[in-house]
């Protein structure tokens, strides 16, 4: 029911944003976004499972509690993590001086920061870069917002969308940033998404949580996790719909297209990971338990020898085979049937003679498709991941540098 | 108390061995080894825990169960798994074909499979390269074996020791081959370890299992983990020691000997590892518990990001930090101290301003000690790996072609 519109994070009513270059970044590339509402808006969020947590996204964590925000800041280029006292004291000045700038109160202001663990930040950059970036701040600002919270993405990625909903037209917007560190349950990067429903911080976090199970946390680009973490939602209100409630017709409108602009966004990040020359779906279908289709797509997603074959263009199902195997998964592997794209290669775990040539042009493709359907019950699951090449090694080999 | 002696798995007296080419390999390498003892010896093993099993690993299961064997048949080049009934009768007419060379029981034959999953064995190769073995048996054969099992392995691995036992000279020789799909509770590769010992097979188990868990299983390549692999151990008596009792100093000299004998062999798979430039090894210290510094260890030496920044020689402990805080392992990271070879640079959870020249002196070193001190516990674990090189990429990108 919904369709997609222009406008990223400022694609809602009432949002404003900008994104600014304030000296974080070596290259002059823009390094500081702002989100802001016009008002006070219901706010919730996810956050990484790390046991270490970046000090930006420890305060964030405890202003969302309320459930209440007027603006997201994030800097990219440095993640103001592992560095002590003076860690809290920038996180809280960020936080402090964006409040100031504003004229709210420095508890509404979530704070979030990307970039190289333990240096620290240099803090007379971001505060010019506060100042400008509310000096910036538009109602079609989104696009520049999604630019200033990129590290090693090559693409920046958004996703808006419009849903009727109770005789009112609902907008949900939506920008993320992450290519490397990816991987489940870690809230698995930087995500801000819009919207102006009216709909209580209680059930925007029900939504969210939802929402990102089956988009953020089903992406995998190298089995690691970042300390910095965290997808944050801001509902304002604006689009004057009567406030969602629970389990109704609006509430599963208003889900399904939020799923949809998480979906979009997981996928651009699987899609443009570190050194990534394809989008790779993992599925299980027919598994026994929900959990145990999970732990398959997750081993297989993260495997590097599945990865690298398939950046090769190697059909090499015996890979993606002993990863389900040692992936903690109870199955029959006397059933197991393998497809690449829609060529099956491996029936009831026995190899099948297969057109070589036809799985060549699958995996010459720039998405490629692996089912593995275990034919023992009715769990599925499926996870985006992108293949394993050398540029993955030359990003990764020097990345303070 | 033992010495290093030479020999390979042909040190121990009444051990012959051979290594031939029989054609399973493209480029006419050694494919095919056998290692005979001259009497029947107790044996044991420890084989993978991927759910999906080799047809000629799942025979060895089946063959050791009653602890005695007369040899051990590996070929190489091809894994001969997930090959239905036509992979288990070819297994069980290799060791047919064996037994009958050497006039034994086929039962008493061990064999393993090591390769490309998924296609069939050429057995008119391993016909001739069977007979052609055991024409080929020699004392002094462990070093052509030693050959004949390699993969994608660079270098040969085998080391041998000579250990006093109650008067008596015991040798321990050993073997191994591995260099990718290399992870810890999988046995994670073939190792095979003969020795003149007297023990009974139970001992032996006990003695192999104790030697692999912080050996073979503390080496990890890049998390993957093959459907073949197995450390199997035959003891043939010739020594001429009393028979070993539990919890004597007879056997403890025994295991120390064979416990030096496996971590030489895993080191040596580690600094091996497919593409590796760096051997690397990550230790965790005070930890709360053995299941936590485990945990630790794993995650740092798995962490694509960790190997990358190490083959690149940047000194990113932020990765360190961070693999440890998402390995699921309990610990409070405002205590922790992390050391790159014996330079600090992060304590008590926070940045420590480093002198980057030494640092990246130490990353270019040709073996790189990580260490982790929790500063919590009375529990430390270490493991080995390599770093991460585009060599990797390559390697794995066209295996099958």
């Amino acid at each position: 029911m919904f369709k997609e519109i222009e406008g990223g994070v400022t694609a809602p009513r009432g949002f404003k944003a900008s994104g600014v270059a304030c000296g974080l970044k070596k290259d002059g590339k823009k390094d500081l976004a702002l989100i802001v509402s016009d008002n006070t808006a219901s706010a919730a969020g996810v956050f990484t499972t790390n046991l270490v947590k970046g000090h930006s996204l420890m305060l964030t964590m405890e202003n969302i509690k309320k459930g209440r925000a007027r603006a997201v800041l994030i800097n990219s280029g440095n993640a103001n993590a592992c560095l002590g006292k003076r860690g809290q004291d920038d996180a809280l000045e960020m936080a402090t001086l964006a409040a100031k700038a504003l004229g709210c109160d420095r508890t509404e202001v979530l704070v979030g920061s990307t970039g190289v663990i333990g240096i620290p930040l240099n803090m007379e950059a971001v505060r010019q870069g506060i100042d400008l970036a509310a000096a910036s701040l538009s109602y079609t600002g989104g696009h520049q917002a999604k630019e200033a919270i990129m590290t090693t993405d090559l693409v920046p990625k958004e996703a808006a969308v419009s849903v009727p909903i109770g005789g009112k037209e609902v907008r949900i917007g939506g920008m993320a940033k992450g290519s490397g560190m990816i991987h489940p349950n870690m809230a698995t990067m930087i995500g801000v998404i819009t919207t102006d429903a009216s709909i209580s911080p209680e059930l925007l976090s029900c939504a969210l949580k939802r929402a990102v199970k089956h988009s953020f946390n089903r992406v995998s680009v190298d089995g690691d996790t970042s300390v910095c973490d965290m997808v944050v939602i801001l509902a304002n209100g604006q689009a004057d719909n009567d406030p969602l409630a629970p389990e109704s017709g609006s509430f599963e409108a208003f889900c399904e297209a939020l799923d949809y602009v998480c979906a979009r966004l997981a996928k651009m990040i699987a899609a443009d990971g570190e050194g990534a020359t394809k989008l790779v779906e993992v599925a299980v279908e027919h598994a026994p338990s929900e959990e145990d289709a999970y732990k398959i797509v997750c081993a297989v997603a993260k495997s590097p020898l599945v990865k690298t074959a398939i950046f090769g263009g190697d059909a090499n199902w015996g890979r993606i085979f002993t990863a389900a195997g040692y992936s903690g998964a109870r199955f029959n592997p006397d059933l197991a049937d393998i497809y690449i794209g829609d060529l099956m290669v491996c029936q009831n775990g026995t190899a099948l003679p297969f057109d070589e040539e036809k799985a060549a042009k699958l995996l010459g493709e720039k998405e490629v498709k692996i089912l593995i359907d275990l034919k023992q019950g009715g769990f599925s699951d499926r996870m985006w991941t992108c293949d394993f090449s050398c540029d993955y090694v030359r990003i990764n080999g020097s990345y303070r540098s």
